[in-house]
């Protein structure tokens, strides 16, 4: 790991990241070779200045006249984030979100690779279409520790949100992307992202009302 | 509505009223009949000066030694959501993220009603077992205009995305909940709300490289 990739980025360049790969990847298929930053920020809606900015901090750099290499510029990208090798989550909660994150066809291009997910409901237990094996959560420890993984995806009821994670927590889990509505209190030290549907919803609304 | 509504509230507030929000239904739920800031604030893990803020744009105001009453605080944040009448949205893509959020049991108490989903696979159209009907996209503009929705959730594959947001758009479709990983090009005055899977992913991983 070099020192740029040290620097702490700023959330929403980071959220900006797979933007520009869905773009590049689209671009490639097409038979585009290179890009310059002004077209990406045509295409995005962004700022030239900021493009090239939110680049500089996977450490890519364009050459003037010509732009970036899009392959190039895909690879570094996908390495910046860490998609070049999905890293193995489970899942809590195998409902309508957590299969349906199951199904996602691309997860794995985005660098989560779900290997197993669990669920108290024994009517849920057992494979999936997608191949994912539904276990019944008081293997938790076992398969946790057996299959060594430190991300979890939390999309139980958020009843039992906070319990479950103290106890993802205590088998060695690192990394929890919670998709329930629910805060968790758990050590500094675990990373949590938050993805509340609710929470877009009160955006959508809130813009909705104060548009004209 | 008065002056205080016409504020435009900042997006991190917004995001953590659901989260005040689900706190006090909870809190209601075990008979708790007023509660404090600075409980709440330790609940969430927020600084205490902060929820007053975000409280007080709800046009909320708690009073000394008893705090808020918790009925009142409910009512007046679900009123400031637009949670307490759902808003009628309809559904495009009725594949596995759109049938999992045809079947969250909440959206409904948290402002969006889904009334109809539209695919172009005639092998998904149909009722849901949610009770929600799957009609061929062909009668996108019939149906929207039938039933005057502005509001519309957005959960094809990224490649219709653009193309489809368009049509939604000249049929009469004023805000868009974006679940693609897509940017759409949009007229400035339809409201977007992008919420990609993808970048909460990259964000997720790019904490935990950063942890230690």
């Amino acid at each position: 790991m070099n020192a740029r990739n040290q620097t702490k980025v700023p959330e929403p360049s980071l959220k900006r990241l797979p933007l520009y790969l869905h773009l590049l990847k689209k671009a490639a298929k097409s038979g585009v070779l290179s890009i310059s930053a002004p077209l990406i920020a045509k295409e995005l809606e962004l700022d030239p200045t900021q493009v090239v900015k939110d680049l500089s901090f996977t450490g890519a750099s364009g050459r003037p006249r010509i732009g970036y290499r899009i392959d190039e510029l895909i690879l570094v990208i996908e390495r910046f984030l860490g998609f070049d090798h999905a890293s193995e989550a489970i899942l809590l909660g195998a409902g309508h979100l957590g299969t349906a994150l199951m199904s996602y066809p691309d997860f794995e291009q985005y660098g989560l690779k779900i290997v197993a997910a669990f669920d108290s409901d024994s009517s849920k237990l057992g494979r999936t279409s997608s191949g994912i094996n539904v276990i019944h959560i008081k293997k938790l420890r076992e398969i946790i520790q057996r299959l060594g993984v430190e991300i979890a995806v939390l999309t139980n009821p958020g009843q039992v949100a906070q319990e479950i994670s103290e106890q993802l927590v205590s088998c060695g889990i690192r990394a929890i992307w919670n998709l329930t509505p629910v805060k968790l209190k758990l050590p500094r030290e675990v990373v949590v992202q938050d993805t509340s549907m609710y929470a877009n919803v009160a955006l959508l609304l809130n813009k909705l009302k104060h548009s004209t």
